[in-house]
């Protein structure tokens, strides 16, 4: 399969890119990259690996930055994202992966692969590892107020994502709230409580904040403001913890022991966030990805290109409206 | 100063509440505490530690558990939050700590104490305990959704609570948000951005949720809903990391000094949550807290009384509602 990887997107493109993608088809022999950025920075990157014959390059001059406006990839066609998404959209890629800007990618990713049918607006979804596993929270950011409506398709189609990329037949579905009682939280909530516990997911109720890491559920649904909020929250916090522990532990090579357990909390390194319910795979990456978040991303694009993840999506979107659910 | 003490709030009650009260009096002088519940359990309980004259008890039978509705401490007159309130309310207490349901403490404290004028509803507060110092975030769950001025009233009451507190000249006022331009988020964050920019205080602009444990505001303000699974996600990262790091460091006292150095990411540590903007002194304590969490919450309750925070609310809410800020 192919992989359009956009070479433009950390802060460190496109050495990470590049590394990532060496990486990436090292590990798995069914991969294709096809690096998206300026062809010159690329073969300077390029030289400095051995030869990987399944990676080729596609020239784009132009680079989205996050300070620019969301709709900036629609308007700038030789910008990375822009000549990335389209390999997929003429079938010359099977996905698309970017450490660029959010908003661009996601409203690039809207208008060129658009949404499949019976997705309102898609969610970004990112897993959070916990203590037995992970769990997927949608949205962490695409949208920042949802329709109770909008909370059960997140609930869908993490459910179908936690199926095919993890492999568990029956994710538990939980709702965050700031208690376990239906009647908690907003109207919006009440109803996407009421919506859920009638459905066919496999909903387990409200989840609190402290529920996440304990593994109360495998795919935990709310607005894009407060998932936002809670994953830029727990990346600050292994950073954090490291600076807390870090004094009078130099030296003895216990930090680096404590940061690389606690490397497990970094969720860059577990691959980017999914923009879920898009014709198509698109996998947005943390702007300081290292090359092993890229490798991780390109796994995480594979995985859903492998498992049909998007024909798997449309099929039960489908029956969901056709009510065979 | 006296200060009631619900005894019947923690999981542990009234065993924890009580040896927090001897602490609490051992290192204040100048504090007396009145314990209140059930005086046979008291009585017990206080036999186990060395007589403390500056403890005193008011008998208290019924309990309000977590389970119970939240108006049921005002339905239910001698239950241990109604009769410590009333102390406060007669001017027999000067402020009143408990550990018990937050909701019927909340409840019981906005009826019995009353909001300060100008204050529509109070949030609870709570400091995160961050790289450089405390940030206080407010609401963490009184009120669940808000309007911009109610936001602004937070930040008010925090600034005026960061300053008696924890001493602050000018304590930085952030709003939480998705991202730091000013039309990012709801049109509520929009609207509350515009007026704190307008207002006196000392507004630094949006925060995002990795902002807060690198400490760039002092007082992030949030509706209690956000607030709310912020901090629960906090509460539970602590224990979280040690059982992340604990496998292979037990035996040789490393376990216990991780431990210990994540202590300060316990927020009971750090004492109990204020109801900021009522006419009173009411904090909240965590039902889990260990003694030392309640002599904490002792402590906050006794520094609001001395640096005469309720009278200072007063005065600035007062002077803002004329202008005269």
């Amino acid at each position: 399969m192919r992989i359009a990887l956009d070479a433009m997107g950390t802060d460190n493109a496109p050495a990470s890119e590049v590394a990532g993608a060496v990486s990436a088809v090292r590990a798995d022999p069914g991969v294709q990259v096809v690096l998206v950025g300026d062809e010159t920075a690329l073969a300077d990157s390029l030289s400095r690996h051995s030869r990987q014959n399944r990676i080729t390059v596609v020239h784009a001059p132009d680079r989205i930055m996050a300070s620019d406006a969301p709709t900036s990839a629609l308007r700038r066609p030789r910008s990375s994202i822009n000549v990335g998404l389209n390999l997929q959209k003429a079938g010359e890629a099977d996905a698309f992966v970017s450490a660029g800007s959010t908003g661009a990618v996601m409203a690039a990713s809207l208008v060129l692969l658009r949404p499949l049918r019976g997705v309102d607006r898609p969610p970004v979804a990112t897993v959070f590892p916990t203590d037995h596993g992970l769990t997927l929270v949608a949205d962490v950011g695409a949208n920042i107020e949802c329709k109770p409506g909008q909370l059960v398709e997140f609930a869908r189609l993490g459910t179908i994502y936690m199926q095919d990329l993890q492999g568990l037949e029956n994710p538990r579905v939980g709702l965050l709230n700031v208690g376990t009682e239906s009647e908690k939280g907003t109207e919006v909530l009440q109803a996407a409580y009421r919506l859920l516990a009638g459905s066919d997911l496999n909903f387990v109720g409200n989840v609190e904040g402290g529920d996440i890491l304990r593994h109360a559920c495998d795919v935990a649904v709310c607005d894009g403001f407060t998932g936002n909020i809670l994953l830029k929250f727990y990346e600050s916090v292994a950073a954090f913890v490291v600076r807390k522990l870090a004094p009078g532990l130099r030296g003895n090579g216990l930090r680096e022991e404590i940061q690389d357990r606690l490397r497990d909390l970094d969720y860059a390194e577990h691959g980017g966030a999914p923009l879920l319910g898009v014709n198509g795979v698109s996998v947005i990456c943390h702007g300081k990805s290292s090359p092993r978040a890229i490798k991780a991303g390109i796994g995480v694009a594979a995985r859903a290109v492998r498992s049909g993840l998007i024909a798997h999506m449309a099929r039960d979107l489908a029956a969901a409206r056709e009510g065979r659910l």
